[in-house]
């Protein structure tokens, strides 16, 4: 499975999906936006730092299980780090297979382990008046 | 649930995804893409022809139903019909909702019940030496 992973301080701009082979049946894409709300109070965003080489370690090890259970061609992971305003993306994925079980099921466990098990962290920014 | 349904007979060109509310905190995209084997046959497209009212007021009762187990803000649903040649999409679909679990389940939960339920039927086009 071929894998691309980055980490941003800006934006998200996903790039442009590739034709793909004629072998790609699925695509899924998903996006994790930050809400106004965390713990029932309202946020201004998140921060998110992340420990990069080993994150991308980890991921790519991730990967390497998960695709030998859900079988995908190609796999995009963009994470943001650093302020990320309520309304804008802190993650990206995108996932192409040939079947569509194993895209959503990879995207599903994907974002199961990175919250388990990837080296990023977060943290809230509250409006001063609370 | 907000629901937006359409068919077309020109290649799908999703819409520009909405800000959405500041409570959605996730977005899944589905693309169902031609592949250019069907049964071991390698195949030149896919005829669709869907019976556009029935498929409508069946989609929006199983959007119903999932809408109450999977809890989603907003989805959109695009399929082609007529001649869909290998490498394009047959299907988008878009989902948004506050927790990613529901969008992730609300669409594999369509997908299926689309092929079931919804009167959408496919043919395949060979070339013509086979």
């Amino acid at each position: 499975m071929k894998t691309h992973i980055e980490f941003t301080r800006t934006p998200i701009s996903p790039p442009v999906p590739p034709a793909g082979t004629r072998e790609v049946g699925a695509q899924v894409e998903f996006l994790g936006i930050v809400r106004e709300m965390e713990n029932s109070q309202p946020i201004l965003g998140l921060f998110y730092e992340a420990h990069e080489p080993m994150a991308r370690t980890q991921l790519e090890k991730i990967l390497t299980e998960l695709s030998s259970v859900h079988p995908c061609a190609e796999v995009w992971f963009i994470h943001r780090s650093g302020f990320v305003p309520v309304g804008e993306a802190s993650l990206f994925i995108r996932v192409q297979s040939r079947h569509r079980q194993a895209a959503l099921q990879l995207t599903a466990a994907l974002i199961d382990r990175l919250k388990a098990d990837v080296p990023i962290w977060k943290a809230t920014a509250k409006p001063s008046n609370l």
